[in-house]
């Protein structure tokens, strides 16, 4: 796109020629605040996510007054990392909408899937992405009364929220309980809402109830491993990488931690023969007859992502498992058993179930504020950081959430290739502000993603190695 | 089988030449109580159920003393009505059981599918029939602490309790609440604790919810309707035959009644456009895919029954929709669907689950403690009239739970077959002691069913003309 500057993302690359220019055109990005001329803007915005450069009916663009333009990430094209910081125009608003200005946005497994590819009905590239941002509320559109300007909000839109501005549908947008900030906002409403739906909604926890939970380290892992542990007696089965395990374990939430990737089948008969009342299952694949088969009787097995198709694994694959895994109804019958889903983002921009989410996320908001509940966070980052940020998620490295904050500055960037790795990798912090990143182990399996990169993908500046002390 | 003696119980035949003989032996089994040895027994008694004439461990046949009659209705083998009243042993008591003596006990449609043969896992024909009956406790095995004799109880054995005495595992008998008569007992414990589990374990039941109920009129499906009216501003959708609409109407529970037979789906979303977010199915087939398609995003699709397949429908047909009706996990995903089963028998018999059904049947005691629910019963039948009974069932003419109870005296029988049609289909009570069928629809396909009978079968005493004044 013409319009589009880049703003130097750390995306891969074949080398890192490049040196950083954060600050564009006559605004400064970083750690300056950006006023907001509220009442002028709508007619000089132009439409984002998906349609290009058309014009919107109510947002043509004014040949006098060029569009504001603010930060957002952007992706150029599914499969490994097209992705950039780029300045883009200010969303226009529409009816029953409302525009936030972000403070903070977050990163979950959805953009993963997104730029992968295997995120079903995605807008056409480039867009911005990002489902989840917390701010303020700069416009309120026609229709909507239950916001004002300056409210203090978390929102889930269908993508757009990595950027400086997202325009929402109001029925997606949440108000913030008092002392709740924006980071906070960012990683409990997704996940916790998430995990909420599953326990409560789905798998109808009791006291003295056992649960299998698949990336127990992740993001909605956490939220749910908090949330059960808000109902008496319940134990937890939790699946990760066996490099989360002693962080994990130093927690004391997690009963049995069990290695990714292994058949844990035999870890888990041998502390409950019987197998467990529920299985959260976020990977799909093998993991599905795996949890199945370890359902007790009247147990629920929930599939609530599909992370194993962002693995080296096509859509095709997924489709794949979609033929071989057919459960018949009558199984479940014989076998006292259920099987479920949930896909959030359907939910709220398919089905329509806003009201019922805006329920959940009161109920989250309240466990919240009686300190029930408190959110993990991983790491937080700049925006422009965002394919490193992205890059821990992928390798499994994450312990909560991974958070983006609009006021944070991009780490500096080495002018050549570093290839150290941190040797203590014990040092994660779940405040940390900068984070570290093994990339030797992923180098190879990037760079076989980059071969279905575009011509324009490989013009996109990054480096390789992307440490930073 | 040599001891047993045909009471001359009402199936099906070519002719009814014979008389009934109604006094059998030394014993007077109608009407007049019949005292029991509590003390001798255990040694005289002959294994029932399955095992043939084969003596068990601690069941050897006395030859001095000849083992303890009692009548019991007895299936001889499966497809058509190949059932008879008979007088078989008294049973023997194992470790960890209780000796019942029978005051009442139940009809249910696994009646119906156990002399179809579609039942899982049946005893070898011939066998005694019946899962469910209440009375006293006449004898307290090894090992079993929480009942003592002249106990009044219900319970749920697999098969058997059709008869004068039972014995059973005491983690399936529960103890009467004070003022619960038999009849009462018999009409709760089975259908609500299946009713409670759907709504309330399965279907998470909330304010606000609607349901679609299969056999809406029928023993399970009053007790759903009772125990969802418990539940705030919940809709039904009650599908059944069109000769149960009227009383249905009448009794105001159901708020849209449906015609079995007919695809009602647009009825459905004529009050709903959304569809429902509960399914509750107990006839699968076509059913399960109209079901699921009503479903709500967050529904789900519960399977409680296979009623479908014991109608001109084999265990292939059964067995190929379990080949037709598989769903992939991925669709549930993308849907926010859940589906499910409920095979109570399944849960006590095959998983172990006593315990969980035991607070049920508790919670269900307390809601009719507390005058919440009120069983509905459709008949009181004598033992000897359970085909006639099966026959109302089987011909979807119950509303309610058809009882037999032990001290009622069978209909008396005509000489020769009558043709008579009862008129007035309205006259159905709640309490009637004598009930009606409609014989002439359901002539023809009980005799194709004959024709796979043997001539063991064929021997069978019986009257097409079933009606009695």
């Amino acid at each position: 796109m013409s319009e589009d500057k880049d703003m130097n993302l750390h995306a891969e690359g074949d080398s890192c020629q490049q040196q950083e220019t954060i600050s564009i055109d006559d605004k400064e990005i970083n750690g300056i605040k950006k006023e907001k001329n509220e009442k002028n803007d709508v007619n000089e915005k132009i439409v984002e996510n998906g349609d290009g450069d058309k014009p919107k009916e109510n947002g043509e663009k004014s040949i006098q007054e060029p569009p504001k333009e603010m930060r957002a990430v952007v992706l150029n094209g599914f499969g490994g990392f097209k992705i950039k910081a780029l300045k883009k125009p200010e969303p226009t608003l529409s009816e029953n909408e409302v525009l936030i200005k972000i403070k903070a946005c977050g990163l979950s497994f959805q953009d993963l899937l997104t730029k992968q590819g295997t995120l079903d009905n995605p807008p056409k590239p480039p867009f911005i992405m990002g489902f989840e941002c917390a701010g303020e509320i700069a416009e309120v559109g026609e229709g909507v009364t239950n916001f004002k300007v300056g409210d203090r909000v978390v929102a889930l839109p269908d993508h757009k929220a990595w950027a400086e501005y997202v325009s929402v549908p109001a029925v997606s947008v949440y108000s913030l309980p008092a002392g709740m900030n924006y980071d906070e906002a960012v990683a409990i409403t997704l996940n916790y809402t998430v995990g909420y739906i599953l326990l409560f909604e789905l798998a109808n926890l009791r006291p003295g109830k056992s649960i299998l939970l698949h990336s127990a380290g992740g993001g909605v892992g956490q939220a749910v491993v908090q949330l059960a542990k808000t109902v008496e007696d319940v134990t937890i089965f939790g699946v990760c990488n066996k490099n989360k395990h002693e962080i994990l374990k130093s927690s004391g939430n997690i009963d049995h931690l069990l290695e990714r990737g292994v058949d844990y089948s035999g870890a888990v008969r041998k502390e409950s023969p019987e197998g467990v009342d529920i299985v959260l299952d976020c990977l799909y694949g093998e993991e599905y007859r795996r949890g199945y088969a370890l359902l007790k009787p009247m147990g629920r097995y929930i599939l609530y992502g599909l992370s194993n198709s962002s693995e080296n694994k096509s859509l095709s694959a997924a489709r794949f498992w979609w033929q071989v895994d057919k459960v018949p109804p009558m199984k479940l019958y014989d076998e006292n058993k259920s099987i479920g889903g949930l896909n959030l983002r359907h939910l709220m921009y398919q089905h329509g179930n806003n009201e019922f989410v805006r329920r959940i996320v009161e109920q989250v908001f309240k466990l919240w504020e009686e300190k029930k509940i408190k959110p993990v966070i991983d790491s937080v980052w700049a925006l422009e950081d965002a394919v490193e940020a992205m890059q821990k998620m992928y390798d499994h490295k994450n312990i909560g959430k991974i958070i983006f904050d609009l006021n944070l500055e991009p780490k500096p960037k080495p002018a050549t290739p570093v290839k150290s790795k941190l040797k203590d990798k014990k040092n994660l912090n779940q405040e940390e502000k900068k984070s570290s990143i093994d990339v030797e182990n992923s180098e190879n399996q990037k760079e076989s993603e980059l071969t279905n990169g575009t011509s324009e993908d490989k013009s996109d500046s990054g480096s390789k190695g992307k440490e930073s002390s």
